[in-house]
């Protein structure tokens, strides 16, 4: 059990400094560049009248960014748990933690996750696999551990079924998901009604997924789409079987583009909708709200950041809050209202993408 | 007589060296690339359940795959049937002989076909040419011939136009394909009630194509469509006159790609369709059977495992079988004819090919 | 004073020297280049026959061309004024001057624009910031001012948003921009009833835009749209810090093509308009007007000219011209009336922006 | 006037060998690689019953092939005219002359054009410039010395506004080309009644210009669009001023693709077309035809060919009607007729171009 927990730490240490020094991104694009926003010439605003301020699951955020669900259950993972949660406490934004998993199993890693909660009392997002609540039975209690763990604001339940079936210890029965939707029910009827995310980790979710989950009852859907982190990509360095390797290689590309998937989600979902995969700026994060996301999360560049320490996270989400503000200002929006209203218009292959699908 | 039949011994193993040795794939591509399978981020099934299996002429496999007919007629053709003959036996697939023509003619030829039979009961397919039916004057008699020669489940007829055309002992009368017609009919009648396939080798079918294989009685057709062995490439090397190399690089990119192929003929044939040409992988099948194939056939990856021992080409094979089921597994598709309702969309050259040609 | 005076000089030479020695161009291009005008092989027409002669703003000129406002406010400046003064002069065209903000602050420097008047009687258009009507409180007194000063035959107004915010001094207050309707209209009334101009520098007009500046009053609108000279760029060589560096790369690409804003403002907007940004001879010359405009600027260039010597300007121009002529020519149009009704294709990206905002 | 002759004279076989040796073909293409044949995997003709032969003009061709106009006018070209009439009379094939200008003010030069008929029966046509009827006030007497000095099948009249244009010495007045109406109408009644062909020399007809030819009275149009030979490209060589230089390199892309010229042509005339303008191989033959023209038309590798000997011309011009066949045995077409029938599609650029000019 020893050893067993010592590899898994291992593993989530080489992904880790594997994300930090090398190229982990898709070829493919979140298509976010198929997308332009109008400028305004007349702009009409006053910059220093922008405002950026948004509400996500009840609370405030400064900005509509959050950091995505990352780390958890080891000595580094705690570091950077905390790290991030200095920065957003110090900026006003919200945060996710990794995989609760671990500290489910093992309490005596619990303080890998709850060291967030001596940094900040903002927006917390817990984080639990989907997968588990088939294979490992987890039920509303193993939610309540969750929550309880980290004063949890809101839940995330990742669904990943790529980076299972490409790790050799990947759990791989996804069936019987609507199971969740009694468990969450009961959870929020037995012990806190707190709002419910489904989760991609980089291959995004389609139309088809939204209705599915909108049935389960999730109150929110965060795309985590393609173009930005790919966990194919991650395996591909890890494996030494060439023809393992070759047939990683082919899902490298797979999954739906981030900006195809939010309009896949919108078109039939009216919950909240946080666009993801692949945020690298705020001008992405400005086409996200401007296509009807209410929020953007990011994984990869601020998981770089909090492995130089806090303040380094702190630059780097204020550079996107600026470039942001930037955006705003040239389209005219004095805030994220008036950003939801602003013109674009789509080219190439998201064009495409959507004559196809949602027409 | 000798001197010719050691003069054809040598062309196809010089071919078959070519096609080991060299790039002998079409420039342009098969056109799967266009097609993108939507991924469902909520799965919802169980890998461990997933299965392959179908049913094509009657007979079992264990994955919509069979091997194209490429070889026979001498000791190197014996080798390599019976390579693949050894490991569709062993992974429940299914495979073709090449064309039978030389042991038709010569009766010690036999074995290099008849060797399938020393090592797999599974599905074998025939194979004839169909020009031959005209500048032959070939009969029921030849294809009973065949059938028996290899207990064969179907029997394959090829169309190769291009291939004969650009070859200088080529043979140049497809004139009244329709005798195939009583032919076929008159087989069936009086010898065995097998399935006839109609077998492009690299240049596809087209929908005109299929109205004329479907008058003529054809059960299946195997689109064998450009983007993978390319007989022009083929050929190129072959020649010495630079004005001949130059004349042949003009229709070395001649031909359907495969996915426009498979369109084409689905849209006005009901008949079983194989998706072939080109065909690299569990992707490229996955694909073939969103869009309407009952199956698909390999060539080129195959001669190139077999000319290594059957055990490469089990490892190729598998290789295939891995990747479509992670397909399936991304889309949520249990079994084959859920694969077969998976949702896609359409991008680029291929969109615009079945705008022009199909609506 | 007299140091913040000196620090505007400096920096206003330094654009100067950057945009004459360093690539400050756009990527992305003005989209003229997806304009194909249709080649008339029977031609029809004398070439000695041709009248590239227009009127604009009551003047004549020779031909639809006037250099862009660019520069005034010291000594550098003066000699560039006179050597663009002198060569539309000889050649019978139109000019703006520089942004007129620092002889209004400042007496002293008003012969550095006022020095054109000596060298030309040709069409010259004053130019003032639209946000400091807004910032420093600017009334019709202040147009007086810059007319009187340059006894100007039109007034620019300059919208500069990105220009401002990219700056570390920028002026960043464009709001209530309407006060311009009643500025506007009283100086008509109780001074000169001179033509205004609504004046992009290089990021263009939407046609919300161009609504807004109809209401406003607006005589006719001078697109200045991306693919030419790009602020952004400028500011990013000034830079010396990474991060804005980085944040400026972002915004490199920003704005709305030369041809995109034309149709855009076309859709809606029935003045005058004159097509800029990015226009380097005389071909896309004759695209805009083929595509509705009434006339061309160009700055970049001209500045590069002008720093050699008035001949120089004269010769660019004079190409510019014998271009637009043999495009002329082989359109079959005798006449800028006749240009401006010859067909044209529409390709690639600029069909798309068309299809989606203008449809 | 012995010197200017001289001085054409030098400047012809500047073009000649400049034509010959250096890189003279557009960097744009014919828009033909957007078409594509459909493959008829069934084939269904014989090779050896396909006929190639065709009628123009009343007279027989073994295919629809004819070299164009190029040359005449000194001793050069008198061998450059032989040579290709020695191989379209082996071959049964037909061709042009250059422009007969310069025999037509000089009778000396008459036999470097009328050599072609000691050497051949078949189709000639004459040539000569349609500015020339305006500036040289040229008539019906002109046409028949023409006619007369090469005993012509046809008279090809060149319309050349590009070409003319970017000459030092170019003929700038296409103006009253309506003229020619009754001059060809009074040559038929007062001379002989042989068709007329109004040719482009590299940059395309339009569908305007078509109904004016049409409304002039021409029997066919030869519509040499853009793709291959280009003057502009050809001129740059020749010029030394860097301006110049710069303002050809303008025009170098200027001109219908000959693909789009054959649409456009077709769309509104339904006299005789004839496909030129970048014909490389029997391919691109075999795709004019599909879209509707009579004939084809080459000249710069038949200039080529013919500076080697008559034989090579043969040997050009036997590979293009091998390739020509070739491709109809791959669509099924037995003869010209058939091919004009056979399916294509249309991709890329060239669908924009009939979609927006055409539809
Ligand atoms: C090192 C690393 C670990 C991650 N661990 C988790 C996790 O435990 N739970 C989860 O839901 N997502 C996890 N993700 C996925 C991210 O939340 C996110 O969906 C993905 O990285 C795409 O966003 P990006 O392109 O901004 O990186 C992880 C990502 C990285 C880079
Ligand atoms: C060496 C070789 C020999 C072949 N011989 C035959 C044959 O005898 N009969 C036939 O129908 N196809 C023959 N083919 C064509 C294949 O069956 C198949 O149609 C073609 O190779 C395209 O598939 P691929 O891209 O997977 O190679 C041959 C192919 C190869 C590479
Ligand atoms: C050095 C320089 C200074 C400029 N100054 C002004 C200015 O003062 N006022 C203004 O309206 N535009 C100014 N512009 C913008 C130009 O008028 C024009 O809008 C822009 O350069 C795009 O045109 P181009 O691509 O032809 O250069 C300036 C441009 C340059 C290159
Ligand atoms: C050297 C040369 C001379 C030519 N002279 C004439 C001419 O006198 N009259 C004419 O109508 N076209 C002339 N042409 C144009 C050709 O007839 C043809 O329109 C053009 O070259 C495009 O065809 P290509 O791409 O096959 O070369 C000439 C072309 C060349 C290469």
């Amino acid at each position: 059990m020893v050893d067993n927990r010592n590899e898994i730490e291992v593993r989530k240490l080489e992904h880790i400094f594997l994300c930090n020094y090398c190229d982990v991104e898709y070829k493919k694009t979140t298509l976010l560049e198929d997308i332009e926003l109008i400028h305004k010439g007349t702009c009409g605003i006053n910059f220093y009248d922008i405002e950026t301020e948004t509400k996500l699951f009840g609370k405030k955020l400064s900005a509509p960014i959050i950091v995505s669900g990352i780390t958890g259950g080891h000595s580094k993972a705690k570091e950077i748990n905390k790290n991030i949660a200095k920065a957003v406490e110090e900026l006003g934004l919200g945060m996710g933690v990794g995989s609760q998993r671990a500290a489910i199993i093992n309490d005596d890693l619990i303080d890998t996750y709850s060291v967030v909660r001596d940094y900040t009392n903002n927006l917390v997002i817990g984080n639990l696999g989907a997968v588990n609540f088939i294979v490992d039975n987890w039920d509303e209690e193993v939610v309540d551990k969750a929550v309880e763990m980290i004063d949890a604001d809101a839940m995330a339940i990742h669904f990943n079924p790529l980076q299972e079936v490409i790790q050799p210890e990947g759990d791989l029965n996804f069936k019987n998901l609507d199971k969740l939707k009694e468990i969450i029910s009961n959870y929020k009827k037995s012990y806190k009604n707190i709002p419910f995310i489904a989760k991609q980790v980089g291959e995004g979710f389609s139309k088809e997924d939204a209705l599915i989950l909108k049935d389960i009852g999730f109150d929110a859907i965060d795309v985590q789409g393609s173009g930005g982190t790919s966990w194919a990509k991650v395996e591909i360095y890890r494996v030494k079987d060439e023809k393992i390797k070759n047939l990683l290689e082919k899902f490298a590309n797979w999954g739906i583009p981030t900006a195809a998937s939010i309009f896949e989600v919108k078109s039939v979902y009216d919950g909240i909708v946080i666009g993801s995969g692949g945020i690298r700026g705020g001008l992405d994060i400005a086409k996200c709200i401007a296509i009807g996301c209410d929020c953007c999360a990011v994984a990869l560049p601020i998981l770089k950041a909090s492995l130089k320490g806090w303040e380094e996270v702190v630059k780097v989400l204020e550079e996107y809050i600026k470039e942001l503000k930037i955006a705003m200002f040239l389209v005219g929006a004095e805030n994220i209202e008036e950003l939801k209203k602003t013109p674009y218009i789509v080219k190439g292959t998201l064009k495409d993408w959507i004559n196809q699908r949602l027409k």
